[in-house]
């Protein structure tokens, strides 16, 4: 059996503690060295993780990158750090797991993806619901067009209720670290889901609904918008730092439609939920539907963010051990994503007028 | 026991069908009178819906307003007839319940209303959701601040999938009947509910999504809004007559949330679910959600139309025998219901500009 991938985890954010448990759970991955702007930083988050005593501890995200052992780099920095540590690491061949948003525009992006072409190594962003088998059964609906027809309208909130400490204090609501506030926070997840619904054909315009709430520097804490396809197709979404924890999604075609309610987390982590309906309609005298919907209970034995490491590292394995390439897809994924959160943006900052998206 | 109201019918619209069972079901009501522009098509009604031989049948609507006997009338009318017959019906002494969209505009729908004001006469429109014994187990939670804290969020969507029969031939697709198209009839539905989660606080503004789709006569077949509150809370809608059956509402608060799959019309007639959850988060290192949503199933004996006859008929019971006032209540939410969509509709037109909502 091949060798399991080796990790580093670039910056101790408190989402690395999730992912560190995700890569100990992966059947083919390990992690061999932590980074941070402080060895005694990352020597405390091995021992505070449970991570074994051989991992390397650093006290530069640099003396990190410069480790030939490890393969793949973690990255859980602020958006603002994003471009240069993943250009960096690009470029001492390491792949690329990196958190959401992926970057602050689209631009930066591009020069992450480029790097990753250049180096030859794998890109993927932490979308982890994508690496649900719930994900993959709701696709085999979404793309039957008996069961669903053609795509009409998405809806989808996703919102998490910021206590004053993190409203003060969590670097998602920093503009120098995060200056995409809840847009690319919880709103990454809201776009991603509204082009996974659409098979990834990108929305011709975005609008964004007029009032976003910012704080006092200036950072979005909640907004939406809609998104417009020239068949007339149409996506909303609302995302908030400032309402009950709601992971909605709904998905409808003219023949059926889907929904879920924990799309991003699900409610537990071994069985995920989705409710579905085809070609109902009303009985004789409206007195109730033709047919009912249905709810599809999807098990995992491992967790979304642990299948999404087993994936990454599979196709880190491929690339090492057999010379594939990188697969592609996570990197259009993420940059689709990008450009729409970018034209939501723009939307924003020129008061909700119509943006043309630009792929 | 007081004798039951006693109903004229005015037109033989399809939904009478489900209305004329509705008031056989309701206790305290009875249908004397049945309305057509053709006595023969009344005679037929009366006879397929299994009414009393005695049930009288006209050959006009006015002759059936003459009817000394009929307390109320039901008017299921194409919208564009509804400001000529509910004020003739109001002048006659005749209670109310009149079929959504309330009229063509707001104007339309004050001169309704002043011809009730004027006559005494009970009014109310055919929200039939209303009625159930869910809206009001909803309605606890959603006005409880421990539970659910402050509105933040509301999504709806409520679409019915017609065939081209329908798209050629219904009414509700005719310009010069309902010329409010799927934003009268479905629309309807989703800007009521938008109002009713906010305790019927007006929206400041209306802006309406791009691109409505119409159809050859410029009939709307598709659209849809955001709303905006001073305070930041925000709602959207889509309605469709495109898209397959969904009546989709969710409702967001600061401290928990609220949502159902079924809001115009239940799937089953005894008993309607809806889920909420307050006060969850997350699990450590996000495993999944500290608590998990609660599902709610509210049985009802009489179905919701049924239930609105009953209350209807108390109502008009109470101005008859006990000398009582109309509730007002009823034409003030379909009055917000109907400046709202009025709003709408005139940002539709104004190629989705922000239109000001004034009540």
């Amino acid at each position: 059996m091949a060798q399991p991938i080796k990790f580093g985890i670039v910056g101790c954010a408190d989402i690395a503690r999730k992912l560190s448990r995700a890569i100990k759970l992966a059947p083919n991955a390990t992690i061999v060295a932590v980074g941070s702007r402080s060895e005694e930083k990352a020597r405390r988050f091995i021992a505070d993780n449970g991570l074994p005593a051989t991992t390397r501890p650093y006290g530069s995200y640099e003396s990190l990158l410069d480790d030939a052992e490890v393969d793949a780099v973690y990255l859980p920095l602020p958006t603002s750090l994003h471009l240069r540590w993943a250009v960096a690491a690009a470029g001492k061949g390491k792949h690329i797991l990196i958190e959401k948003p992926t970057a602050l525009c689209v631009a930066d992006l591009d020069q992450i993806l480029e790097a990753c072409e250049t180096n030859g190594v794998q890109f993927m962003d932490c979308t982890m619901w994508a690496h649900h088998p719930r994900t993959a059964e709701m696709e085999d609906f979404l793309r039957n067009s008996d069961q669903f027809g053609q795509l009409k309208i998405v809806s989808s909130i996703a919102s998490i209720y910021a206590d004053s400490n993190f409203l003060q204090n969590n670097i998602r609501v920093k503009a120098d670290l995060d200056s995409l506030g809840a847009l690319g926070d919880v709103g990454w997840y809201c776009i991603r889901a509204i082009l996974w619904a659409s098979d990834y054909n990108l929305p011709k315009t975005a609008v964004a609904f007029p009032n976003a709430i910012k704080n006092e520097a200036g950072l979005i804490l909640s907004c939406g918008a809609s998104l417009h396809w020239e068949d007339g197709t149409i996506a909303t979404f609302h995302c908030s730092f400032l309402a009950h924890l709601t992971f909605e999604l709904v998905v409808v075609g003219s023949r059926g439609n889907l929904s879920l309610s924990d799309f991003v987390i699900p409610f537990e982590e071994n069985s995920a939920p989705f409710t579905f309906v085809s070609d109902s309609g009303f009985k004789e005298l409206v007195k109730g539907w033709k047919s009912l919907p249905s709810k599809k209970v999807v098990s995992t034995e491992l967790p979304q963010e642990a299948l999404m490491i087993t994936e990454f590292s599979r196709l880190v394995g491929e690339i090492k051990d057999s010379g594939a390439k990188p697969e592609k897809k996570w990197s259009v994924f993420s940059r689709k994503t990008q450009v729409v959160l970018d034209a939501v943006k723009e939307s924003i900052e020129k008061e909700f007028k119509e943006v043309e998206i630009v792929g």
